[in-house]
């Protein structure tokens, strides 16, 4: 069997590598840096690549949007595991840079949204360059075309670079949600402990649409972990959600959940059911929507409709 | 075949009588008057019987808690048709007594409620007897017990007395519905514009429990006619619903939320579904509730479920 | 100042007296016992008592239509107490009959409906009369018209009765409630345990409308712990909600809610804000639901409309 | 009085100006480039312009998330105007530079996003330099750094650059939404067709939270016309919502359900009432809805707790 071949958002040395390094089958893996987001993701898309690790979300900045976008958009993929990362800046700089001397700062623009209060409060006088990774910020500065980077250590190690400052985000405790992506297919067994995605198309109307959504979940116990909105690329005001809930989709009250999501949106784009990377607990389910439940009212319908004994 | 035996609420004369004979196998069958509706129901659960006619609920007086209390309770049966009928009164008296003679008027608790502002007007005098039903009230002023009869115009004849009144009802226009009841059967074909009945008992707290079992119908749009609350017998405070909705069992969007009452209920029974006998036509399913909405939700759930295609 | 009267299900030895003799006042007032729960009610209406006692619901029979239909329709009342009280039936007779010398046994609807299943065991030959109180059905039998009585132990003493059998009703422990009724006024203080009644007429639909309807009361988390349906006297499926609700319209989320009603309602009928006589305790109000939370929200709402600041 | 000094995203040439200039005010005013968004906002909360016009949303990007965090947080600042820009973009070049010598391309991350099918199609061996603004882009083409910006037409005259291509993003006919931000004062008056914003913050659980919210807006009647999530920048899985709703403070409907927000939400900040810029028109009031209902609904609730007539 070839070795699983994983794209990553690139260059060696950003957070989606640190992120990807935690997959088990990654050690014995091929390695494929992308430049960015959407190229990883086609790289699956093309079969270029076996599988892609891109970032979903983080604590602070919220959605990563071309990742979002690029899940409800284009030839489906199924996410099949996800990686909570700790994200850690470090202020690096090329070896005898003094602080003083420090009049342009490179950095990807969530890592700039996530250090903005430091840089202001520490370097107010140096200009923020905007690059496309953190990794390339460290590259530029290696290159002698930026004096600092916002990065991460490893980025920083990678180049030869040293950290003037570490753990400068302006909300420490942050983590990123990595997702690993890889063509459909047929979803894992429910470990009692999972998570399901999915993007839903609400018709015309949002307000009444997303309430119905919401209903449909909470009438079957199904809890949400996620609601992220996101335009639909046509009209202002109409939009899709992406959302999280607990259980897996192998789960009654999951899949009947999901069906009747079908019927009332627009579409219904199915994201996969995986294990939960958090360790907290998905709850029992309510009275009335444990899998036996659904088996039993199935059956006492099936039971009416033939002889109307119930 | 030996003919079909009809118990109905009699005697002779009675509106259920009436109500029966609309029915047109009841035209080559046996029937047989029973001394209250306990008493028609039993009949057919014993074997007595192979159907009752009783009636269900008046425009006026609401459910009759007997008939609701009958199905609740005991061996199931099943509702296979309704029968509405106009509810007409008379003041029936034997043939030469006068208004101004009239000391006492026998009739059912039900008609004097519905008569009872004609009575303090017209005999504010007279004193009031309750008997077990208007044709008792006829036969009993035949035997000279009573003055005159709040009854039907079929039961005054029966017992060769005299209308000193007609339509005498406080309210003109009202309506009873009788239903036809059998032991549990194979519900009838859909027609398109069917009635289904259930009993629904709730789980303790009562409140959020009849909010639950609303919005299992109103997500799938399926339109309730009827809701009726009935103490369970055992303390203040605790319900059983009997509820009518729009549609067939056999439709998708009524029989996933019977099955869904049947899982969120302490238990759910199943009283029948059978043509609607109102001229009303049962309005089309809304977006995403139809069969068709259904079956396609289903089927993506399946592909979901087996390769994660959608 | 004269002493207060106090109209009452009567005759003399009704469960309504007993109810009434519950209350303090009644001890120094003048009890005027009337035919049945409608002239009771009128008595208040028109002037000739000052407080009415009347049978509101009961943990067998349900709600008593009589006196809910009288409240819903007519000039308004208010309930401005509640009695609670343990129905315990007896069979009695005159002193010497025989149990095998009974034929025919005389009753009041209501109990006949709570001792069917006794008396069908017990005296499976003798025919069931039915009259217009079980004080009157001891009456009866005093004057020799009926052989027994299902009634109070109270009515069988009055009467001269001898009680053959106690606590022949087919569930123990049932409770009938009694109202004590007076011409509107200023609610009674807030005890911190309170209790609200309305009615609520819905408009044209009824099943949205109901779901509506119990929406405003659980978005302000204001628990119901009665729900009857009452038709409307005009046409089959239109109805009315008499409702009890947890806690006193002087509370801000009761009466929010019941504006709320007023609005999304055809119609709202107050019918007090009275103690609960049970002893449950009423839940504190949830998360957002106390009189500080609206006092907070409103002031809020009022500088945002002033000068925006919130 | 001094002339309005009012802040924008520049520099000189961007879209926001653009947007400032269509307001009135404007033309008399001392106009202030910030060189971000969150700088134009800070100049108004420190009293160094009295208004700034930033981009809240795109019909393509959907939230502009700097915006959004920027209103949630720190002192507050209201929205009285909403400014609706068409957005298109050209590939500006410094002339005599043609097509196939264009090794990079300079923008701002948004607009990438908005051209990134076209870029790829169109230059695909270029690579992408992510700037502050797309004016930015424009002056750093005009010094020589980059050989292309994607800017607007605007950019691009203010730096004598010449379009290649005009109208090359992916989606046509997007639009940007741009806010006129000032420090709280009193709302203008009502229009009959405004929109209102807030910041909600949910308390612990999102799910069961937002669905409250949702209900709290539509048993008011009151239509959402944008719904978007961000993390409260604390733990992953912590949401606070931005809301627009139809509707202005000062009507019934609207301040209701925005004390109900404050009672339930953990926080809500209001974000102001404006006249809405696009063409369509606010619905009327449901039945139940208009302002003549509420105080009809309010003169009734004090009538009763006054004296319980209603």
């Amino acid at each position: 069997m070839p070795p699983t071949r994983f794209a990553y958002l690139g260059p060696v040395g950003t957070f989606a590598e640190a992120a990807l390094r935690r997959v088990p089958a990654a050690s014995t893996g091929i390695l494929i840096p992308a430049p960015n987001v959407v190229a990883a993701i086609d790289a699956v898309r093309d079969g270029d690549a076996d599988a892609a690790v891109v970032p979903l979300e983080n604590s602070v900045e919220g959605s990563v949007a071309s990742t979002v976008d690029a899940l409800a958009d284009g030839d489906p993929l199924t996410i099949v595991r996800e990686i909570l990362l700790p994200v850690a800046f470090v202020l690096a700089v090329r070896p005898g840079t003094a602080a003083e001397a420090i009049a342009t700062v490179a950095t990807h623009p969530h890592a700039e949204a996530q250090c903005r209060k430091w840089l202001a409060a520490t370097l107010p006088a140096a200009s923020v360059a905007l690059v496309a990774s953190t990794a390339a910020a460290a590259e530029s500065v290696a290159r002698g075309e930026h004096d600092a980077a916002v990065c991460s250590a490893l980025a920083a190690e990678h180049n030869r670079l040293r950290p003037l400052w570490t753990d400068i985000a302006d909300n420490t405790g942050a983590i990123t949600r990595f997702v690993l992506l890889a063509r459909p297919g047929t979803p894992s067994q429910p470990t009692g402990n999972d998570r399901t995605s999915v993007v839903a198309f609400i018709r015309a109307n949002s307000t009444g649409a997303l309430l119905e959504v919401l209903t449909e979940f909470a009438t079957r116990g199904v809890n949400l972990t996620r609601i992220e909105s996101r335009p639909t690329k046509r009209l202002l005001g109409q939009y899709c959600f992406c959302l999280d809930c607990d259980g897996h989709v192998a789960e009654q009250r999951v899949g009947d959940a999901l069906a009747a999501l079908r019927r009332v949106c627009a579409d219904v784009r199915f994201l996969g059911s995986y294990p939960r990377a958090d360790e907290q607990e998905s709850p029992a389910p309510a009275p009335g929507r444990a899998d036996v439940d659904f088996t039993d009212a199935a059956a006492w319908l099936a039971r009416v409709r033939a002889d109307g004994s119930g």
